[in-house]
């Protein structure tokens, strides 16, 4: 089989969305099959999941371990229903977010006890992590500034503190400095065409094997 | 402070949702401040996430892993939002279903591993255990004639197998035989009134301390 799971993480605004967008076209054109997912909200219960975590005007806020058992809820059905199937076709799943936003975000985000965090993440994958993660590294105040540019009004988790945003980052750091080879820092303040650039030449290089294939794809097309 | 914790458990159709209603009526006759609540659904996130759980047509059905990190998600925000507040203003709180739900239908129905289980219910709980759980034992056969007796359609659990239903029975067996202190059995097949006293009698006599102050309360009015 051999399908590939890449992972884009990073703060709001990290340009995820545009760059996962381009990546499945350039992957697409090689003649690759290619799936674009998320989470929270990669499967039917995980869009309704995914309102219930990012609604902004609760009377009762949700609680910090609610929270976390929603995400890993949300990704326990998305790995079993979406991720492992898709993967066990062969097809290169594009996930934005994954266990490394749950670490970043409620452990160091929220200051939530790790090891319940990496007991949920656990649970809730089955095992299961990414073949690479890309982190789109931007500094929190352009990120959120590019948010609020879209003037789409902004979630619960958008509406956090910069204090918030920037214990993320220094997740998102610490995750890239403890796994270099799972995931990937990219330097997200460039043009998108440049970051564009540099997940092309990351993913280039890690498929190796795959590239092998690909270009034979591509003679035969 | 010194609210009680009382808990209601058995399988479909055992009497819960009248024996509490009776009990209630009976402990806020002798002066006391009761609430009745449930699992799941016994906040607003709860009754969304309640219907999530039994919903009946799910094209994609709910992975077990799923359906259990979704109970704990209930039962923490319960907890958190009205469990402890609740006690901590010193009410006695009558709960339809808590952890030991979780171990007799995910545990012995569906056979999840017990050390997960364990490790959600602390999660969830962060350690609340009920004072007293009533369970209201009555063969699985007559339960589920009750509930097709009262022709409002069955739910996704109500749909399971006979076979799942015993197995739901034989867990709640297992743990009144192994925390006989905690989980006193009564036998639900009797009329309702007399189980009504049943209940009565047990709670006098478990909440004896109380009970000093209940009738001081009675001799007050």
């Amino acid at each position: 089989m051999g399908g590939k799971f890449i992972v884009f993480e990073g703060v709001e605004g990290c340009g995820k969305t545009s760059q996962m967008r381009l990546c499945a076209e350039w992957l697409q054109s090689l003649g690759l099959s290619v799936v674009l997912t998320r989470e929270p909200g990669g499967t039917e219960l995980g869009v309704e999941l995914r309102r219930l975590l990012l609604q902004k005007s609760a009377d009762k806020p949700i609680s910090e371990v609610t929270e976390l058992l929603l995400y890993a809820a949300d990704r326990a059905q998305h790995v079993a229903q979406e991720l492992k199937p898709q993967l066990a076709q062969g097809k290169y799943v594009l996930c934005d977010r994954y266990i490394d936003s749950t670490i970043a975000y409620q452990g160091y985000g929220r200051g939530l006890d790790m090891s319940l965090i990496d007991q949920l993440n656990a649970i809730a994958t089955g095992g299961l992590t990414s073949d690479i993660t890309i982190w789109l590294d931007v500094d929190v105040e352009i990120g959120l500034a590019r948010k609020r540019g879209e003037n789409v009004g902004l979630d619960r988790i958008e509406q956090e503190t910069i204090t918030f945003h920037r214990l993320v980052q220094k997740g998102y750091a610490d995750l890239a400095a403890s796994s270099p080879s799972r995931i990937i820092r990219v330097d997200g303040s460039l043009s998108q065409e440049k970051v564009h650039k540099t997940i092309q030449d990351i993913l280039s290089a890690f498929l190796t094997v795959d590239n092998q294939q690909l270009t034979a794809n591509r003679q035969q097309r």
